[in-house]
């Protein structure tokens, strides 16, 4: 974490992101952190439709995640997302997903997600300026 | 239905399209039937791929579909894909999903799903003509 | 529509959703339908988990959408969800999706999902008492 | 690595597995990781729904991947999956995912997951000893 800036998401657990083991199947957690993300980016004063419109497309190179307890239907999982790392072509964002069913609180899972950036062509590009001046500049408020 | 002709394609289900009711969750079977479109359109001789790069895109404009008994992990499911209709701007396929495992062979849906040709800028157009000459006259042969 | 009963809820386009159409994968919107659903019988006072829990599951047997508009990455989608019909055995809730950017309101997709009963051996069986009382009975406020 | 001993699955793409970036979303390939892991046990002589009929859920703990190169709608893709580590209440399996469309055998991604056996009550329990006998002695041939 490169400061304490970090937003909050929430979602609700929808029954299509359960499986037959009665949990969230582990895949969809990843699509939480991707909300996460997109809130994030749009504390910063843009958004990632935007970013994409002007040409970038921000793919994503690696990832982890750890499970520590399951998401279940109805759950309402609380998301964290900060700033793990800025290079010149890519960005981390970690992540900490958390219950948050009355006082529940329980970690659910925690991720570090690092995207690249990509130009029209596909080739791996500098991130575009204006998107690190805000990662360096900015301060998401938590919101939701 | 407006021949005989049919395709026929298999997959195996995946625990990732379970729910916690321990069936598939039901929109899975719909992306089974978008398996067995493409098969119907390579059976024909060109691929959807083909299609889109030539600039145009097949939207779904229309779904129905009924369940009669359950799909679930590790089952094989055979799709039995035809021509329901052909029209200037739009083609609709008709569906039949079946269990494969050995001798069972229990019905599990059936659907149709209508789809629109659109152009570049997203506007309904003409079917390519070179897809309504093979849906009138190729005969996709059954294959897996 | 069996009263001017329905309930409003609202969902943020994912990226995951999106397909290489550049618009919303057809079956994602379905998934929306079952979080209106969800949040219509939770405003009747319940909650679809708890129905669960007393043994029951409300399987999906029969789906029709149609598809008017395509929804995109980061539109908010506005849920409009009533009741269409009440059986013995099964119920049949109408939605509506319309995209809720600022002034933008325009219809994304109509449908109707039929659920039936089913107990634990996977038999279909009654509605619950309880839930045919409130189906009868309450009145969701719109809410989201 | 614990020894040379893999299986070898493939998957086409399906256009539901794409997003807007005209690539496949990245936690689909997490999926087919699943479906390579599935006929991994198949091929020792047991199925992972037989081990859950016994009372054992093997639920994902830790995920590490690394995306090399995007897959596209249409491709083929081909899975190798093996044992990476084998613990008392944990198998971690590793993979590697590449493009299977005719000579490109370029390398998608690849990853390593961890599963640890939980009960009937979700807590933490031994593999079956059966599996571990099978992860040690077998030989799973390269099939599909």
């Amino acid at each position: 974490m490169i400061s304490d800036r970090h937003t909050i998401s929430e979602v609700r657990v929808r029954y299509a992101e359960t499986d037959q083991m009665g949990i969230v199947y582990h895949t969809h957690y990843l699509v939480w952190c991707e909300v996460g993300r997109t809130d994030y980016i749009r504390a910063l004063g843009t958004t990632y439709a935007e970013i994409e419109r002007e040409g970038i497309v921000l793919a994503v190179a690696d990832v982890r995640i750890r499970y520590v307890a399951p998401a279940r239907y109805d759950d309402r999982i609380r998301i964290r997302t900060w700033l793990e790392r800025v290079q010149s072509r890519a960005v981390t964002f970690g992540y900490e997903l958390t219950r948050a069913n009355g006082e529940d609180g329980a970690r659910i899972a925690t991720a570090t997600i690092k995207l690249i950036a990509l130009d029209a062509s596909g080739s791996p590009c500098l991130l575009p300026a204006s998107l690190v001046r805000r990662f360096h500049e900015d301060t998401p408020a938590p919101h939701h």
